[in-house]
């Protein structure tokens, strides 16, 4: 129903910047070193084809963003939409990244830098100014995209709208009989229709393959009485949809059906467990303690959750030690699993956002064991 | 003609690892970290989904490989062609993989470690083991995946013979009145048809946006009269193929005609400088000469060419500096330019390998100004 949400301004993207300067002060730190990825996306709309030419955005309080781009992708960094909002700083082939970079920082500081930057890099600026330190951005500033604004959670939440639709048109195709990789086929045909711009998994595990968390999909031919884990996303309008949906081909046994069950109520407690204040640890805890009760607990062999927003996979993760507080405006997953090995495996998945008064999730397809042809 | 070629086995991998591993010695280093990518995929068939769980090969000369892996990812691991060749260390979410990854290293030892693993995982390691250094592995040992064996040749020549059947294809579509990205797709769909796995780029940049050597495709509609820079490439069978020509909408006005004379020239003049014991610099020098020398020297904005193998872009690079010399069976992009900026570009690109008499080009559809519809 709805269209392109307006695009982020030069605006938007200055004031993402003056935060997340303004945190990095607030954390200690010098300034923070953005490198291409989510984080570069996030702050200035820039998503450049990494390759091994340093790109750094280079930020600390009170002083103008600067983007060290190579001369060669300058022309396309210019035009990025937070361009306006910063300064490009351009080095050419031969000339020494790491020279350019080094006198737009603080020869003593400590940098926050993004998790993904390469090696190559960080060792590069190591060695050209020996004083300073870094640390992962994550790290030092694990809030830095986690809480969604609105015009965000109108993107997850049509990101998450579309991949319900995805979902609700997989169950009428045929499954027996056919293989694990044309249903996964299938699965991004369908993200792409309803609007995903790029489809980051389709997993597809039937029987024992289920029993992978990390099976993606394969040559199996799936096979009447198999349970088969759904678990697809992507990108729409460059925010994120991740979803999971356990099926059946025909009619499950008793313990099929009950494993299914328990799977459902841990999901269901996780996702209740969802309030301002409450941590992250809180959520898994409720999940896991409904699937150990049920004396299921050594076969929920992941985390419960992980944040999304620019992309499928990122902080805050919903994970036993992890006691940041949930804050209104954070999304994330809540997808705890049973895994019985070389046998099959559940799981459910929604993505949840925090509002003042609890979760609320974007993904609303039924959760109750469907059954598929 | 040919078919898919024979898999590489697990002792193919057994050798690549005890190579590198003695390499690492030879060049003072305890040992290597090699993470998700390129290296990884050299040294053990094996390439997940980066994601920000730690993935790391460590390799020792003297001791087996280990290979860590979160648990989840344990599975996949596993079934690697070069799995058989090393042992699986596997973590668990929860647990701290710095701590896990520690015992298998020098805990005062020096490591080259993969150019693009992710900055956190390496200040991780070096909070973890405060007593450790590390050196960006292209730094330490660019030669690691530089020389290609046999049947590494072949798959390159096969992948270089795969573009050649694009080029000669895509000269038969209309190009005036269409969009770059309308033949854009039609380049990235000729390399899929002949074999290509994977597109990488698929470069086509129309009257001024020829100019900028990074532009990729977009929404210009391509008219009568504009010079086209064509570059493209992907992966066929696991190994690259990048190759550009620039052709033209209609007859070229004289001064078109001579620029591209010009850039012909370079490229010949470099490939001809292809010879084992000539450095890289000398390729980069000899095309650049011919360009200087007829006038264009300043629109010649980027190095004459880098390494393929399993990756489109890779050491060695023929830049100025480099005075790595070259050895047969090394293989790698000449590819000389011309941007006159608002106006329009010229580039022609061969992927060469050094043999024991000289250069040998892997394309070879012909170079001269190609008039297109």
């Amino acid at each position: 129903m709805s269209g392109t949400p307006a695009p982020f301004t030069a605006d938007d993207y200055r004031a993402r910047m003056e935060r997340a300067a303004r945190s990095a002060a607030e954390a200690g730190l010098s300034g923070l070193l953005v490198a291409p990825g989510p984080d570069l996306v996030y702050l200035t709309g820039y998503q450049p084809v990494a390759t091994e030419r340093l790109t750094f955005l280079v930020l600390a309080e009170g002083r103008d963003p600067v983007l060290v781009v190579p001369t060669l992708e300058a022309p396309d960094a210019a035009h990025a939409a937070g361009a306006p909002a910063l300064t490009l700083r351009d080095w050419t082939d031969g000339q020494d990244p790491y020279a350019v970079t080094a006198p737009l920082l603080d020869g003593k500081g400590r940098f926050g830098v993004s998790d993904n930057a390469w090696a190559m890099h960080l060792l590069g600026l190591q060695r050209q100014l020996p004083d300073t330190s870094y640390v992962a951005l994550t790290e030092a500033l694990p809030m830095l995209r986690a809480v969604k604004d609105a015009r965000e959670l109108e993107r997850l939440a049509a990101a998450g709208a579309a991949a319900d639709e995805a979902y609700d048109e997989i169950l009428k195709v045929r499954f027996a009989g056919r293989r694990e990789s044309d249903v996964a086929a299938d699965l991004a045909s369908l993200l792409l229709r309803f609007g995903h711009s790029q489809v980051d998994f389709t997993v597809v595990g039937s029987g024992p393959n289920g029993a992978n968390p990390h099976h993606e999909a394969g040559d199996r031919t799936i096979e009447r009485g198999d349970m088969i884990v759904l678990d697809f996303g992507g990108l729409k309008h460059g925010y994120g949809s991740d979803t999971s949906r356990t099926v059946h081909v025909g009619e499950p046994s008793d313990e099929e059906q009950h494993v299914h069950n328990v799977v459902r109520a841990a999901q269901q407690a996780g996702c209740d467990a969802v309030r301002p204040g409450a941590t992250c640890q809180d959520v898994d805890r409720a999940a896991r303690k409904v699937i150990a009760s049920a004396g299921y607990g050594e076969y929920f062999i992941h985390r419960t959750g992980h944040g999304i927003g620019v992309t499928t996979h990122e902080p805050p993760y919903m994970i036993e030690g992890e006691e940041q507080p949930l804050v209104p405006g954070m999304c994330f997953s809540v997808e705890p699993g049973i895994y019985l090995p070389g046998r099959f495996g559940v799981r459910i998945e929604d993505i949840v956002t925090v509002t003042e008064s609890g979760g609320r999730r974007f993904n609303n397809t039924p959760r109750e064991l469907a059954i598929v042809d």
